[in-house]
C-alpha cells in the first residue's frame, strides 16, 4: 500500500460502502452467505463482510468443538452505540457455544494514551462490562480481564506474560512501525501484549490449542496480519487466527462515532428526549434540501445516518426495505425518516436502560474471574 | 564518553587496575573504608571498590531496618569461580539482614541468545543454585525465581509483569541504544524486565518500599544508570536503587574468565588434579623469564593470575601480604607461587564438592518459593 492512496475510513457515510475496494485493500477474503450466522443482523446486512480463515470456526461450531471469541476494550471514552457492534458478536458467538475471552487494554490506555490504570479499571467497570451484561452476554462461558492483571491463578498469570515476552523474540521493530507508524517502547509493549491477547488462549494453561476468532474493524487488519505471521514463527506455532471484519456505525453527522465528540454519538443512557434532540439536530440527511425538491428527486438512504441505525435497530427485513424505497422514492420525509429511527431507538434504550439498572457489582463479579 | 577512548576490562591483568580511572569513566562514587563491610574480602581487598547511594543500605543495617540485595544469574554456561564474586555477596548481605532476591535470566537468555527455557532451568538448577548453596546461601529470606514464572502468588505474578509494561512508558529508544547498542524487540522486553527485576522488590506485593542494592561488575553501570533514571520517572517514584561494582576475578590466561573457554576458568567441580595441570598449565604468571632473572628482579603479583586467586582464597591477610613481598622481592619462584594458589584452591574445593555432594532437589526447592 502506498502512501498517496486514498485511506480507508469504513465509518464514512459518504456514498453506498465500496466493500470490494476494502476487500482489496486490505488483502482480505469477501464473506459468503453463511446460513447459520444469517440470523445475526450483522451478518445478514454485512456490518461483518470479510474475514480471514473463517472455516475453522464453522467447522468447531458444526463439530461441536471448542472455540473462542477474543476482543478487547479500549477502556477510554464512554460506551457508545458504535460500540454495540462488538457486543453483539460477543452475545452471538457466546451462544454459538465459544468461550468469550475480553481483554481490558488497560495497559495500552497508559502506554498509548497516559490513562492510570485506576481510570480504567473505573470506565470499564462503570460503562462497558454492564452494557455488555445488558446486551445479553452470560457470565458462563466468559472471562473479561485487565491486561494489567490477567488472572487470580498464578499459572494463568506466569503464562500470559511469559508469552508476551517472548513474541518479542520473534518480531522486528520495522513490522511494528509498519502497523503503529512512529513506536515508542510503550506502544511495542502494548502491542506485544495485543497479539498475547489473541495468542494466549491457546496456552495449555487456558483453553489449549483451539480456533480463536478475533472480530475487529476492517482498520484493525494490520494488527492481525502481524499477530498471525508471529504466531507462526513460534514454536511450536499456533493455530492460525480466526477474523472477521466489520465497517462501523456511523456518528450522527457522519464520520466515526467517537466517544471524544458527544455531538457524534449516542449514548445507552440518553434519554427518548435526549435521542430526539439529537438525531433531529445532528444527524446527517440523505434528503433533499426542499420538500419539493425530494418528492420530486427521493431521498437518499445509503448516505442517510438515521437509515443506518435504523440497519441495526429495525430487525424486521421486509419494514427495512420498505422503509428504504418510500425514502429513495420520495414518500417518506426526512423528519418522518428520522422520526422512525427515534422510535426504534428510543424503545430499544428504553429496555436497555431497565437491565442496565438492575445489574449490581455482584453480578459484575462474576465475569472477572 | 567518546568512541576512541580505552574500553575498560575490570578483569583484565596488565598491571595494578587503575581504580581512580573506572570510576572517572563511570562516573560512580569511590567506596570508603566501612568497618562493619571489612570482615568481607571482598570489600576488604578491594574486589569491590564503587558504588552509589550505599549510605541508604549502611542506614537500614544501622536502624534494623529491612532491606534488599537483588541481584540476577544468565543461565547459559557453567558456573565457574568467576561467579563467586557474586555469590559470596549473597551470602554477606544475607547475614548482615537483607532479603536476598535472585532472578534466573531465563527471558533474557530466549530472547537475546536463543536458549529455550527449559534448557535455562536446567543450567540453573543444576550448576548455579547449588553452588550458591554449597556456598552458604540460606533458604530463609531469599526468594529465587525465573523471570518467566515470577510467583506461583498471582498477585505477586501480576504486579511484577505489570511493572515491566508500565515502565516501558517511562523509557525511549534512544536511551535503550545507549546502553545496549544495538537493539531488537526482544532486547527491550529484557531490557524492561531487568529493570522490574531491580526495582519490583519495593512494590507493595513485594517488601514494599525499602532499599535495594544491586551488586553488578563496573562494566554494567549503564544498565543500573537507566535503571536508576526510569525508577524516578514513574508515578510513585521508587527509593533510588543502591549499587556496588567490583573488578572481576580474571580468567587463568588474564581476561574474562568465559565459561564458554574451559581453559579460562576452574570450576567448583575441578579435582585437585585438573587444578593443579589448569594453573600450571594456563596460568598467567608475573615471574622473569629465567630463574636467575627472577631472583633478581623478583616477580609481580599485581599482574600474576595465581595471586589474583590467593587474594580471594587466602583469608589471612599477614599471609598475603607475605607471600606478596616474597614473590616480588624474587625469594618466591613462579612454580611456588602456583603450588601455594593450587593448594589453597583444592582445599577450598574438597569442602565445597562435600556440600555440593550433600544438596538435595528438596533443598533446592526451598529457595524456589
Amino acid at each position: 500500500m502506498t502512501k498517496e492512496k486514498q485511506v480507508i475510513n469504513p465509518w464514512e457515510v459518504s456514498g453506498k460502502i465500496d466493500y470490494n475496494k476494502l476487500i482489496r485493500e486490505f488483502g482480505v477474503t469477501p464473506l459468503k452467505n453463511i446460513p447459520e450466522f444469517e440470523k445475526e443482523i450483522l451478518f445478514r446486512r454485512r456490518f461483518i463482510f470479510a474475514h480471514r480463515d473463517i472455516q475453522r470456526v464453522l467447522d468447531a461450531v458444526k463439530n461441536k468443538k471448542k472455540f473462542v471469541m477474543m476482543t478487547g476494550l479500549m477502556p477510554t471514552g464512554k460506551f457508545h452505540l458504535g460500540h454495540m457492534l462488538v457486543a453483539m458478536q460477543m452475545v452471538f458467538y457466546q451462544k454459538l457455544g465459544a468461550k468469550i475471552y475480553i481483554a481490558v487494554a488497560d495497559i495500552e490506555a497508559y502506554n498509548a494514551r497516559g490513562q492510570s490504570l485506576e481510570e480504567s479499571r473505573k470506565i470499564a467497570l462503570e460503562y462497558y462490562i454492564p452494557n455488555y451484561i445488558a446486551l445479553g452476554l452470560k457470565p458462563e462461558n466468559c472471562e473479561i480481564y485487565f491486561q494489567s492483571e490477567r488472572s487470580k491463578d498464578s499459572k494463568k498469570s506466569n503464562a500470559y506474560y511469559r508469552l508476551q515476552n517472548l513474541l518479542a523474540r520473534h518480531v522486528t521493530f520495522n513490522e511494528f512501525k509498519a502497523v503503529y507508524g512512529e513506536i515508542s517502547p510503550g506502544k511495542m509493549l502494548s502491542g506485544l501484549l495485543q497479539t498475547a491477547d489473541m495468542l494466549h488462549p491457546q496456552l495449555k494453561e487456558f483453553e489449549g490449542p483451539c480456533p480463536v476468532i478475533v472480530p475487529v474493524g476492517i482498520d484493525q487488519d494490520p494488527h492481525l496480519r502481524l499477530a498471525r505471521d508471529i504466531s507462526q514463527r513460534i514454536k511450536p506455532p499456533f493455530i492460525q487466527l480466526v477474523s472477521t471484519y466489520n465497517i462501523f456505525l456511523p456518528g450522527l453527522k457522519g464520520g466515526k462515532m467517537s466517544a471524544s465528540d458527544p455531538t457524534s454519538y449516542i449514548s445507552p443512557t440518553d434519554s427518548p428526549k435526549e435521542i430526539q434532540n439529537k438525531i433531529n439536530k445532528y444527524a446527517f440527511s440523505g434528503g433533499q434540501p426542499t420538500l419539493e425538491e425530494h418528492r420530486k428527486k427521493g431521498g437518499n438512504p445509503d448516505v442517510d445516518v438515521s437509515f443506518q441505525y435504523l440497519r441495526l435497530f429495525e430487525e424486521d427485513d421486509k419494514e427495512l426495505e420498505n422503509i428504504y424505497n418510500r425514502y429513495k422514492s420520495g414518500e417518506l420525509l426526512t423528519g418522518e425518516l428520522k422520526k422512525i429511527a427515534i422510535d426504534k431507538i428510543s424503545k430499544f434504550l428504553i429496555e436497555h436502560q431497565k437491565r442496565l439498572k438492575s445489574i449490581s457489582q455482584k453480578d459484575i463479579d462474576k465475569y472477572l474471574k
